[in-house]
């Protein structure tokens, strides 16, 4: 092949991939367990992020479109639209600042994964503003979507301490 | 081959394949997926049954080594020394009559699942006779051992009842 040749093929096969790049259904790139791990973990902190800033929108974003969320004393919320209704109940009602620990991370195949956390921290009640100590522990399953991208896909928790009797 | 030298061969092949089954480190038969969730819903059942009989062994039979039970008001059991311990303490605090009733069954690969349920009926505490509405819901995630039996790994759960209070 002449050099020029060979600069118009490469060329060619330079716009042919951008092209498929561009219309954004290109496989995901396959990933290591350490990278999904780390990815995984960017994600949980995310999520204790958007718990503290009481943002319904940015716990929503982590979920995924038939995302189950289970809150203690409330029936499960299935599907991103009761999902939401579900926070927005959640952050009028209480404003949380806690710490998520992660025990640990489980790959269970390419696709899906689950993590078990705790966390603490306090829990302001917004009616009257009365503190208590908050103490939970936390199931996460996540799955990894087309785009590559691991969401939530269901999520149970439960306080640790005693009840408030 | 003769008759009397294809019977040897057929009986010398029938001694290894026993010989190998008898240790019992054959790997599982391939199932489909019909097959393991009939397989887990007969689990549960079984699950079911053993709660309502407040019956720790038979709870801990259908347990991974490594299981982590994660009770409300209570920190996560980790293993099955810890898994012993906490349904014990729940055994000997409250009897429990509750229907489960399956929400879902996901296979996440041919060794893990994982199962969403909700669970309702009554409460009573052994020490003072008094009865509760008992409402749960429950994520399960089970997995497939090497001997083909599917036993649970991860289970949290939470009331959906409001807190007594």
């Amino acid at each position: 092949m002449s050099p020029r040749l060979s600069l118009k093929f490469a060329f060619a096969a330079a716009t042919i991939l951008a092209a498929f790049g561009g219309v954004g259904h290109a496989a995901p790139q396959p990933t290591t367990p350490a990278q999904d791990k780390a990815a995984i973990t960017a994600v949980m902190s995310e999520y204790n992020q958007a718990l503290n800033a009481s943002s319904t929108n940015d716990c929503l974003a982590l979920y995924a479109e038939d995302g189950v969320f289970m809150p203690p004393y409330s029936p499960s919320a299935v599907g991103k639209a009761a999902v939401r209704q579900a926070y927005e109940h959640v952050f009028k009602t209480i404003t949380l600042h806690v710490k998520f620990t992660i025990a640990e991370i489980v790959e269970m195949s390419p696709q899906w994964a689950f993590v078990r956390t705790n966390s603490a921290g306090t829990n302001k009640v917004n009616a009257t503003g009365a503190m208590s100590a908050e103490g939970n522990q936390e199931l996460f399953i996540f799955k990894k979507g087309a785009d590559g991208q691991w969401k939530i896909e269901r999520y149970s928790f439960s306080p640790t301490n005693p009840p408030h009797e």
